[in-house]
């Protein structure tokens, strides 16, 4: 049995396991999942060990803790660091999901639960094809270390402590990330751009408290209209941000990396249906697929003011709220934009209101120099993995890490993605096509096989 | 012992019975205060009947009941209608509160709880006054008819039903209302115009479901950003509605009228303090006493979507919501107004998005034609209760159901304000002087009096 029968022998197995995996709600924005946090964390530890990783610590952090595990009985063989992540986003609104969040269900080829894509079963699949290799030859082939992490969808603020006070420890050919999407079904992809990530909070205060809208209404100042009007003013006509040096240090795209981007399988029609709006909006003069990955946007993520409830309440509120983030392009600077993006804000708001800006978290754009020899035998692992063509792509989420990582141990990173991009990653009814999850333990097996054969 | 001394020797047993009123969450706008509510409408039924009201009942309507009560045994002598309302604002945000809302507290000469000034108190002080003369003469003086409802906070569904089918049954000579504000602390003031209200909803949909903005954002739209743009397009510069057609039939004050309001006892500096924002806004070209009483608005009550928790969540909702309430003044119509704002709306809006439009009430306008006696009786009874000179003023609320009253039965509405502006009504820590509600009773008492004297 070789290592591919091998793997599809143990597919009931790992399916199985990967739903154990689900099931626990590691939800790291809200404090009360702090012991499915530590639950999600142990488990991962057990997983590593099993699949022949030693060393296996769970290192506390000022938030989530953070597993690493390593195999270095391979001498004069590449060393690969692999970093995923174990928490997810919040599964709300509860209401919206299929079946729930947290009770994993496989229906149409598809398995649904929150952490199927976004990353619980990309690490899994990591974690499968290690132990993989380790069942058929005895030992691990090559050299590898293991980093998941559990503070990646609340801007892994402990992370980059970690791999500073761990730099020696942590050295590496590669570093190997799988937390982004495929193109397209059937398009297994290697991601070589990523937008970073500036995500903000503004209190907008007007009133020293809530006011009768009928007694005050038409002197006293508004903080929902005044915030409205302010989001009003960060786009232009063109949808354009409009505020002042936001694109001054954008790279422009050579002409043949544009040629690449917009030849790709890539299928506008798909994209427009699983978006499901009545029309796509956009910066003017770019193709949705440079909109997507190139150019820097700004998203309100959230918006709260005055009465929620059932019915009517005539009150003007004493405050309103925004949540909004900037996505960031090489080579723009994510301290110097939340710098302009404050400035902005706060000259945009009248005197009848004061302003709380907070920067709740920053991240870099990266691209990868794809021209390294283990891009080719990642994608050629790819395409044995899958049996299709493979192909390079940029992706227009954001892996902070990735960046930082690159800039410090000037390796190469290669980001594997098994997910798809309708998969409703941050969403209700988050999937991962089974053909991806099981086609990825198979391609990773045999990249990390074809990396210490070489 | 005359009316006056009696009303002073019941102070006590009056606040305490008023603080039972006000234990009762008699919150109209959730349904699961219906039990409340409920006991709210028995208790002033209760209290009716102690203060020499015959036929009392308790009358279901689709939503929450009304209370009437009558006593017609003055012939020759005049008729008036009491309206009051026994429902009150929701209570929220609980924390906000210094003593629980539903814990009636005195505090510094002031009586704190949800519905003290709007419109609990209020009611309470007619009750009291009518069951004094009762007592004092062992029957009315006059012909007396209650009508206490259940829906004022929620647009008085019901209560117009009821007019119309009780027409006969509730012609009288005047209609008493104490549901305003004096003009300030020692300025007894009878309300002679009132704005009308009409309350909107819209939900913005975009995306068919919620969106990771790292994926889609960029390309997608985004609800919040749009209902931004959109309510940003709602006032101009000068804080002037934008929506075409908005003033047209908007009556100009006469110079008389606008002398007469600006040298009110109006002190802007209170104002401003109890606004407590670092400015006032309001539309160019009126004081604000003309903003606030004597001009059309249009006020943002609440806004949500996207992600409202703790942290980031990086997503692009499927939708966004806003509530929204027009003031009107004489001469607008509130249903030609609902159809100028939806259409408006309507046009703002991008292809991108869907648009649900809903107008949750609407209520006219009115002012009073205050050269007719009655109001002569009642700024004298005023005086008399409380020792000081009192005015005529406007406000800036709404009681839709003065305007359609005035329009049906054509006699004169008597508007006997005993909040002050600065009581909260409808935000935390609402609360009543407890002058006003003394003087109050020592007032109506004296006012019902001497209309029966003449």
């Amino acid at each position: 049995m070789n290592l591919i029968e091998y793997i599809e022998s143990r597919r009931d197995e790992h399916l199985n396991e990967l739903k154990e995996f689900l099931r626990i709600p590691s939800v790291s924005t809200k404090s009360e999942h702090k012991p499915d946090i530590e639950r999600a964390a142990h488990w991962v530890a057990e997983k590593l060990r099993a699949a022949g990783l030693e060393n296996v610590e769970i290192t506390p952090t000022k938030m989530h803790p953070l597993v690493y595990g390593e195999s270095l009985h391979a001498p004069g063989k590449p060393t690969v660091l692999f970093y995923g992540h174990y928490d997810v986003q919040p599964a709300e609104p509860l209401d919206l999901w299929t079946s729930p969040a947290f009770e994993p269900t496989v229906r149409d080829g598809k398995l649904f639960g929150r952490g199927t894509a976004d990353d619980k079963g990309q690490v899994h699949i990591h974690i499968k094809a290690l132990e993989a290799l380790k069942n058929q030859t005895g030992k691990l082939p090559l050299n590898v270390k293991v980093m998941i992490e559990g503070e990646e969808e609340v801007g892994s603020v402990s992370l980059w402590d970690f791999v500073q006070r761990n730099r020696e420890r942590l050295k590496a050919d590669a570093l190997v990330v799988s937390d982004t999407s495929m193109l397209a079904k059937g398009v297994p992809s290697i991601t070589y751009g990523l937008r970073g990530l500036n995500y903000y909070q503004v209190e907008v205060a007007g009133p020293a408290q809530d006011l009768h809208s009928g007694v005050f209404g038409g002197a006293a100042p508004n903080p929902i209209t005044i915030l409205a009007e302010m989001i009003a003013k960060l786009h232009d006509r063109n949808f354009r941000v409009a505020i002042p040096g936001f694109y001054d240090d954008v790279t422009p795209l050579s002409r043949q990396e544009r040629k690449a981007l917009n030849s790709l399988p890539w299928k506008e029609k798909e994209f427009r249906k699983t978006v499901g709006a009545p029309a796509l909006d956009g910066e003017k003069g770019f193709t949705i697929v440079e909109r997507l990955w190139t150019r820097p946007t700004l998203e309100l993520n959230g918006i709260w003011g005055g009465y929620l409830g059932e019915g009517a309440k005539t009150v003007i509120p004493a405050k309103a709220y925004a949540k909004f983030s900037t996505r960031l392009v090489p080579n723009q600077d994510p301290a110097k934009i939340a710098k302009l993006v404050e400035r902005h804000i706060r000259q945009l708001l009248p005197k009848s209101v004061t302003c709380n800006f907070q920067v709740l978290s920053t991240g870099k754009p990266w691209v990868a120099p794809y021209t390294h020899p283990i891009f080719q035998t990642a994608i050629h692992a790819l395409e044995s993995g899958f049996g299709k063509k493979a192909v390079f792509i940029r992706e227009g989420g954001s892996i902070p890490f990735v960046t930082q990582m690159h800039d410090t141990f000037k390796v190469p990173c290669v980001l594997l993605g098994f997910g798809l991009p309708d998969e409703n990653a941050h969403a209700p009814d988050e999937h991962i096509a089974l053909e991806n999850y099981f086609g990825g333990i198979k391609a990773v097996a045999l990249f990390y096989q074809q990396l210490a054969a070489q």
